[in-house]
């Protein structure tokens, strides 16, 4: 993500997808108004929340999976890359034209073609949010559990290449874990529909999962069905402050035994403290050493029953300060500190390099402790916060953009916490995935022969490597 | 599954692994006593529950990755088909050699490797039974949910290659979402690591959920590591008759507004009902024309509240003589007229041909009826029971093994069904899969360029097409 932290907007380079003859083909898939290639407005194309920019030669806005096929048949006999683009807003580049080509913008196909309550799905375009998908299943009483940090702005064809993650992961697992079936445009221009409306579904192999977390280098999603839930009456969270992190983490090993597998357990580590504390004055203890907050959901009766166990066992535990929320504006104010984080850490630099490896999550105390070390060693200032239930933590390396020498001690910084993650039987991501930003640090976490497999699937479904190239393998 | 009725046992084919060099090989890999060639031994390896007999040419069982290893190195160099078998209890010869070759048993690799409470994982190698698997997690407080009626007999390495369901559906999904990773020996004797021991894990292409439901075409599973819950403190079951199916399955879709998501919901029509109560005479009434059965799990009190509001709605919705279990014994007899059903049946023929369609639930009443009327247009008896909350319905026609002509009938009567599945907006296989027995039918549930997309992926892992070929794709 800090490869060349500089813009380089004289970097745009240029494919057959420049010449004027396809640039009149693709006006005639979509129409005139649909294809843009004034330099400044392709410009935001270029980039994610990593900041860089590799401006597209194009960017073309389709309407229907007929016209996305189109764009890709012509692509792939042309010969030029492709690059699916949502809400644009991933951490790894992976809606970013680092080869040049064109962007496929969804912005326009925002459709639902159906929810079904009786059924518990929806079936919709890619290029909702996922909020907004998230709406319109609670306005018939139901739920679409994924619920990633960026899901006002993310959508959710991006969030399935992504295979994005979120807070309610311990409960309720990640995107894979909530679609039932894609429609999704090949390569080739093929419109291939893989699963189907139902959870169980055994034909043939599960193209559906593989799609998920393919981060647009095997087809573009153009219809999506989710699996949606009954919407849970109510919603509790606990807050506490604990004189460790091994301390915080530990505690979630003890609901265990009652049955109680909380939505969401997030842990925040004494430095984010510090600075949420140092910017907002929230009042926090100056004990705290960390910050846990688990939330439970369900009926109100079951959340009420739950949240009083957790706040005990969180008080026989080492837990100090222990807050539960009794309505839904206290809840909301517990959240407070978690939200302050990333602005507070700002206060510390100009450039935050926000990682999210994972490990088991009886390793996080050890994970942090660790990631300490290495900053210190290379005289960065280093936070960690996130998803402690799931073991997916946050690492914020934060210098200043314009010093070179900082940057290149954080990217020393990072390389030491993949491999410690990995050491941790843990991985380089968690959520954010791979794309070009951490292509580099692919074989840290997967040996050849998995790479190679990788590798033969992706030559399997894209035999010229038009769709989203300069990722994951490099 | 019943293409050919007749056990065939001169159908042994020949190939390269028969030869003597081929076989002193093998002995050398896993040792003499490991390589099983008499043909009285290897019979029962060239079945599973569709009763063909396909025999293979050996038998041979590894306990180790690197023996598995160095035996698909061998197959792969050589040119001799493999076919890897779990408990070989399948339905549609998943695990039986039709091309000839060698089976694989994976009975010695029984060891569990690690069980993670505090991460909530096991990892184990593939020869347990899927009740060996529960029971470990058990032993610990924990639950490994996956749950298909075969998991007395069926090896936790062939329910990750099958994708199995069973009851628990609704609540909990099926096998692939609580498989975290994976250790599989590919067709070329490579040994790759999908995934890893988190929840959240985004680096390269989703292979884990690639390989649930691969049906050992892709690969062999090695070890793998499963995700485990919270053992729920209680469950309670509300069984309820209907004057129709139509009423039974409407019911369902009353408990999402009050946020109840059961864990099983099975129906029973009145074929079935008719018939176990002619063999077993459980008292059921002579107006029952279905059976709905639902359970639920959570805590203590949970449960009792969530069972009162079900048994409520059942009643307020046309369910009579409704029955809730108030103990794990009451419960258990409410489920007695479930497994009844399969005994039952068999008074009507010698053979039953058990398949798995799946429709979107609401979808469940027209199946059934439309299904009734297909076995009239046949003159085939037909009864349908089964997972109504997924919409996953087994449906059973049953014949006299020894009547060609009623074997043929019922073979059109199977192919209507699949018709009618697709129709409703489901899919020919719920749980079961595909193997041989169902290959002739893909085509109704999945279009050309998705066929091609899966068998250029079947390519693109095994090039030689060594791993357990003639099924899936014909």
């Amino acid at each position: 993500m800090f490869e060349s932290i500089h813009f380089e907007s004289g970097g745009r380079r240029t494919t057959n997808a420049s010449r004027p003859d396809v640039l009149d083909r693709l006006r005639a898939i979509v129409g005139e108004e649909n294809v843009v290639v004034d330099p400044e407005r392709v410009e935001p194309y270029g980039a994610d929340a990593v900041k860089e920019k590799f401006p597209p030669e194009a960017v073309i806005f389709p309407a229907t999976t007929a016209e996305m096929a189109a764009i890709l048949k012509l692509a792939n006999e042309v010969v030029f890359p492709v690059t699916a683009r949502g809400g644009g807003v991933g951490y790894t580049g992976g809606a970013v034209p680092v080869e040049g080509g064109i962007v496929i913008g969804t912005d326009r196909m925002k459709q639902i073609i159906e929810i079904n309550v009786d059924d518990l799905y929806i079936t919709c375009q890619p290029g909702l949010t996922t909020y907004e998908v998230q709406q319109a299943a609670a306005e018939v009483g139901l739920m679409f559990a994924p619920d990633p940090a960026s899901y006002k702005d993310s959508y959710i064809g991006g969030n399935i290449a992504e295979n994005a993650g979120g807070m309610r992961t311990p409960k309720y697992g990640v995107t894979k874990h909530h679609v039932l079936g894609l429609e999704v445009v090949t390569a080739q221009g093929d419109i291939i529909r893989t699963g189907g409306r139902t959870v169980k579904n055994v034909v043939g192999f599960d193209l559906t999962g593989l799609m998920c977390g393919s981060e647009g280098m095997l087809g573009i999603i153009t219809e999506a069905t989710l699996k949606l839930l009954p919407m849970p009456e109510a919603t509790s969270t606990v807050r506490a402050n604990f004189t460790s992190m091994e301390a915080a983490c530990k505690v979630l090993t003890k609901f265990t035994p009652h049955g109680i597998l909380p939505m969401a357990m997030e842990v925040i580590d004494k430095f984010c403290v510090a600075a949420v504390e140092e910017n907002f004055a929230f009042g926090l203890s100056k004990e705290a050493e960390a910050i846990l907050l688990v939330a439970v959901d369900g009926s109100r009766e079951e959340v009420e029953r739950q949240a009083r166990i957790i706040e005990q066992i969180i008080a026989e535990n080492g837990g100090f300060d222990v807050i539960r929320a009794r309505s839904k504006e206290e809840e909301d104010k517990l959240w407070d500190v978690r939200r302050a984080i990333s602005p507070s850490l700002m206060k510390y630099g100009t450039l935050k390099i926000n990682e999210d490896v994972v490990v088991p999550r009886s390793k996080v105390p050890e994970l942090v402790a660790r990631i300490e070390q290495i900053g210190k060693r290379h005289n960065t200032f280093v936070a960690n916060f996130g998803h402690a239930g799931d073991g997916n933590i946050h690492v914020n390396f934060v210098v200043d953009r314009d010093d070179p020498e900082q940057i290149a001690r954080a990217r020393e910084c990072v390389a030491e916490t993949f491999q410690l993650s990995v050491e941790l039987g843990g991985t380089i991501s968690g959520e954010h995935g791979i794309g070009y930003v951490k292509s580099q640090y692919m074989h840290y976490a997967v040996d050849g022969p998995t790479l190679e497999i990788m590798q033969a699937i992706k030559r399997a479904f894209d035999p010229k490597g038009i769709l989203n190239p300069g990722k994951m393998f490099v």
